[in-house]
């Protein structure tokens, strides 16, 4: 196992496999075939071609797009076709910063393939030369990679709030970081991938921030999907992700983008263009 | 004008309008057909069909490659059809730490579309809480973008070197920086291009390192590449590459990636995901 093999497993995509779903005129999101055919039971909210899927221009506003297609995906749900409902709005949009066209259940998103936000924030403690990476374990009951490792903070971008408040509400939630603290969170890029997994779908741009804590900073859960927090050596974390698939598959991609920032990968690895183009495979 | 005007001046290739160049099964090239044409003359060396140009199978080693490919260059040189012979032989191979296939005159890889590799160092000084960063000016006698904008020290990597080494020695030639000083540097990652230029095509990877220095260094150019030195405020580096073309196309790939990386361009810049990927676009 290897750095690439972690960014391969976010690369389990064929586009040749997908059709755009297409609203007001914008590629908002990837269908496959399959899934079209049972869009056809709703002529009014879906056209279905062999190109692909379009919205029905009839539904000319947010608000009568997100009433037709949630009434839709109710009927789908109810049919069994997805699981998971959650009653999340979920923004559609062109780019994190564009109009939102309408929402959409959560649990829908994937089979949509419509591409979603996140941030995730690498915790850091300098001790003296010595550089360690706070580390999450996600809790057993969680729904989604039960068990297995996660930056200190990470999270969905939900509509109506900035990345940068979306960060300090997670910081809050998830690590008990003080929103002074987490002020001092560095942007320094993003990662992307798309990526076939259970639940559909998985399209995805995650913006990047570290934040070097003080060495008696002690993150705390509060939300429940974090059960131990671990303080580890920068060299444990490099080998966990070369060599174990410990870590949440996308966790995994923004470890291996800090240890290329931070030059613990170097240029004389043999496969360090294709991590750093892997890293941005799903822009 | 625009980051991402920087950006977009970097990607001005047009794919449609290339062929592979093919040599021992591996794509290594990329080469109009209208020049693939003037390749005809030399049927020992170079096979030229419909779908692209192959170096002949019969030329199964290094030297046999070398040898013939240089004898048929020389012919076109001769004829004029490329310009500026430097006798400097260029390793061509499918990636930088790949075996080397043969070497290739330095002045017809833009030809012959052959990736290059680089070696680009941000200099910078922290004085308190201001970050500054020195910008050389290049010497108006260079061939390529005289007094145009550049790194503290950027270098073409040659065969037979290592990166670090080069980076080293490309520190002591261009900007006086003592060996363990510019041991200090750390590798952070890489940017790609493809781009038509006057030369041809550049298709390169620019291996990118940060270093910081401390506030009395003083650089002195001994290679005659660059004129001046200027330490500068980071803000006036990023409102430079931003609102002015006065950087080397190249270069304000290196200053764009940096301000990214450390939080200058923050993601709420509209067209941040883009950046991110224009800057390896080449990959």
């Amino acid at each position: 196992m290897s750095f690439i093999d972690r960014v391969r497993a976010c690369s389990m995509f064929d586009p040749s496999l997908y059709q755009p779903f297409v609203v007001d005129g914008a590629p908002v999101g990837l269908v496959k075939p399959q899934f079209a055919d049972h869009l056809r039971a709703f002529p009014d909210v879906f056209v279905v071609s062999d190109d692909g899927v379009t919205l029905s221009l009839r539904l000319s506003d947010f608000q009568a797009r997100t009433a037709a297609v949630s009434t839709a995906l109710r009927e789908l749900a109810d049919r069994g076709l997805f699981s998971g409902w959650r009653d999340e709005p979920f923004p559609v949009a062109t780019s994190p910063a564009g109009p939102i066209l309408f929402n959409m259940e959560r649990a829908a998103i994937a089979w949509f393939g419509i591409r979603a936000y996140g941030v995730h924030l690498n915790g850091v403690v300098r001790d003296g030369s010595a550089l360690k990476m706070w580390v999450g374990r996600r809790s057993m009951d969680r729904p989604r990679a039960p068990g297995k490792l996660d930056q200190l903070v990470a999270g969905g971008q939900p509509a109506g709030l900035s990345l940068r408040d979306n960060l300090v509400k997670e910081c809050a939630e998830e690590a008990s970081v003080p929103a002074d603290l987490a002020g001092r969170a560095v942007s320094v890029g993003a990662i992307s991938y798309v990526t076939e997994t259970g639940e559909g779908l998985r399209r995805d741009a995650l913006y990047v921030y570290d934040l070097e804590l003080p060495p008696d900073f002690e993150p705390r859960n509060t939300d429940g999907e974090i059960e131990t927090f671990y303080l580890w050596p920068i060299e444990r974390v490099l080998e966990t992700v070369r060599d174990t698939d410990d870590f949440k598959f996308n966790c995994s991609l923004v470890v291996i983008d800090y240890l290329i920032r931070h030059g613990l990968i170097e240029p004389d690895h043999p496969e360090y263009l294709d991590l750093i183009h892997g890293l941005r495979s799903g822009m």
